[in-house]
């Protein structure tokens, strides 16, 4: 645990005015000190020694447009905590959305939430230990861990005045074409969803019923659009997965997420084999260690915030599945455009992308990263880049 | 190749202007504006509209302290080429260190170096974009890659206001001790640098000649510090290789670095599993595919800036390698505190460093990192942390 007294010696306040001094002295030989503004040098280091960041949350409802089914279940609304943490004037705000099969809930949240004490640090660039710590404080609780690494995150940016896509490196107009989910249906509201997508370049398909074809057949009569498939577990017989592919093959499918359950995992290296589609890997994927062993499983993975703890630990996810040579899906819940404009801040380094979370939702609380002619548009302010409504 | 073309409807100055007065309102709505100096917003978009990043370079031979020796050659000197970016009144500081034997020269990093063409791009926080682009003019040219990209992220954390320990999360005081290295030479030399070696608390020892059990009987005749094995390769058969290592074992020895030729593969595999010491790759290590391949082949890794290309790549190095449960040790060149700084930044995340470099020379042209009790001492200043002497 790092705590105040891990740092007696290392900064005092006239430690840092003094390295100030020194600094500007250094930089002034090194005739770079008109570029720098002595403000902002050693910022974090003047202003942390206060120690007082503040942690608040609260319980809130996502309406959804549509009633949600997938393979497992259906529902109008997805609760989540939101949650602001404060220092220096500045809040940076985060979410944990919490469908109800994960295992989280509004209850869950609060008493996790209530374990973490961000009084206890100093430093608060320091987001590997900080986060190392809260992940420590329990088991699960992902989308609420990830709730408070987004909140960080967001502050952090904020007070370094930059967004988290230029703290990493990334370019803002290397964002994908999002697509648009159709969840199981009648023929009629999947028609109508179709439409509803019109401004999405791609669609994704909830598959794993009996009327898989159907759903597949009755899109294609009214659009040609790229579909990508996810059958969230649905098929459990390698054969019946392989021939359901080959004949997806033929329909402008893109890739196949999740065919098969996630702990067949013979059947699973055999359908990659044989498949002539990629197969990407969700249920089985929720955080760092479940990339290395998707290696030769799966084709891709996708990568969701409330699923693996948040921006650091995503961003740890993809830096390996690309060194690993797997496609990246970045993917979400229904979630505000708070989590929404995180995960955009990462999604330069995706190969496919699928948040549309925000725009499912009736009651958004912020404005963030938006879809323009179905491709996301990275939000232009600091830290997340969202604004509350 | 990104140019200033692919950005035309990206952002005018009017747009950022216009963004930064949305900004702010939707910041005092938020009630943050207080909080974040107006100046310090998209002060990247405004200022590098202007595109004028200057790149400079110049040779410098570095002075050994002491000849140093290893397996395959014996030097005085070495050869680097000092590299800087500036813009907006910042200068960004690099360095190449090219040791013959790694096959760059001071002409080929000029012939490099003159196709850098930084003026084409606007957004300089892209560095994923523009690295990859570095990285395309040629092939090899390692170290002088590394130039660029450590002048690039000094640069950049000049820009911010942070050292790059601060962006990438680290704490500064998790830095490991870092080892001495003591080349192969005679008794009497051998005992005078492990006198020299007094603040060091662990020292690394050049092996793979004849006289390997005399060294380290030597040293043991004067010091009973933690010693790290570095064979480079100059051990050709497994079993004199794993008798050697049984041996070592019973002498205080951390680890052993790439004990036998990196083609050998099947022979360090078999290594590995017989070892009782770790075995860490150096030679087979050098970019981010190599990670992948070390993977069941060595216990750890050894990064280094120059052979790598730079800060950046060994970031997801060591990011990759520890997803992989390897061990991570980061290494150097004989360099001056510029590249040593570049890599300090890194170091929390190290299980071993080895960054000695600056130490070994007599001409020196930076302050930054230093090494305090045998422990690498993070640099205070923002970017690498470097000033010039």
């Amino acid at each position: 645990m790092l705590v105040l007294e891990d740092f007696p010696s290392y900064r005092t306040i006239e430690d840092m005015n003094s390295d100030r001094r020194d600094f500007l002295k250094q930089s002034l030989l090194a005739g770079a000190a008109l570029a720098i503004k002595p403000s902002d040098l050693f910022s974090q280091a003047t202003t942390t020694i206060s120690n007082n960041m503040e942690l608040r949350f609260y319980p809130y409802t996502l309406e959804l447009k549509h009633t949600f089914t997938i393979a497992t279940s259906s529902r109008t609304t997805t609760p989540t905590m939101m949650v602001e943490v404060e220092r220096d004037g500045i809040i940076g705000y985060g979410e944990a959305s919490m469908p109800p099969y994960l295992g989280e809930s509004q209850e869950t949240a609060k008493v996790f939430l209530s374990k973490v004490n961000l009084k206890r640090y100093e430093l608060f660039f320091s987001l590997e230990v900080i986060l190392k710590d809260i992940d420590a404080i329990a088991m699960g609780n992902h989308a609420a861990k990830a709730a408070v690494d987004i909140a960080l995150h967001d502050w952090i940016g904020k007070k370094m005045g930059y967004a988290w896509y230029q703290i990493w490196g990334l370019t803002p107009d290397k964002t994908p074409v999002t697509s648009f989910t159709i969840g199981i249906d009648t023929k009629e509201v999947v028609r109508t969803k179709v439409k509803e997508a019109d401004i999405y370049k791609v669609l994704k398909v909830k598959l794993g019923r009996e009327n898989d074809k159907e759903m597949i057949e009755t899109i294609r009569e009214v659009t040609d659009k790229p579909i990508r498939v996810d059958v969230n577990q649905g098929w459990k017989d390698k054969t019946q997965a392989l021939n359901m592919i080959e004949w997806l093959a033929t329909k402008g499918i893109e890739f196949v997420e999740q065919p098969m359950p996630k702990d067949q995992i013979d059947d699973l290296v055999w359908l990659k084999e044989k498949s002539p589609l990629p197969i990407v890997g969700d249920e089985s994927i929720t955080r760092l260690s479940d990339v290395r062993n998707a290696y030769g499983v799966y084709d891709g993975v996708n990568v969701k915030l409330m699923k693996c703890t948040g921006m650091r630990e995503a961003h740890k996810m993809i830096t390996l599945a690309k060194a690993l040579e797997m496609k990246v899906m970045l993917g979400c819940m229904t979630e505000t455009s708070c989590a929404i404009s995180a995960a955009t801040q990462l999604s330069p380094m995706a190969d496919w992308v699928d948040l549309d979370g925000a725009v499912l939702i009736k009651n958004d609380l912020f404005k963030g990263a938006t879809i323009v002619d179905g491709k996301m548009v990275m939000p232009k302010g600091p830290g997340i880049g969202v604004t509350k409504i």
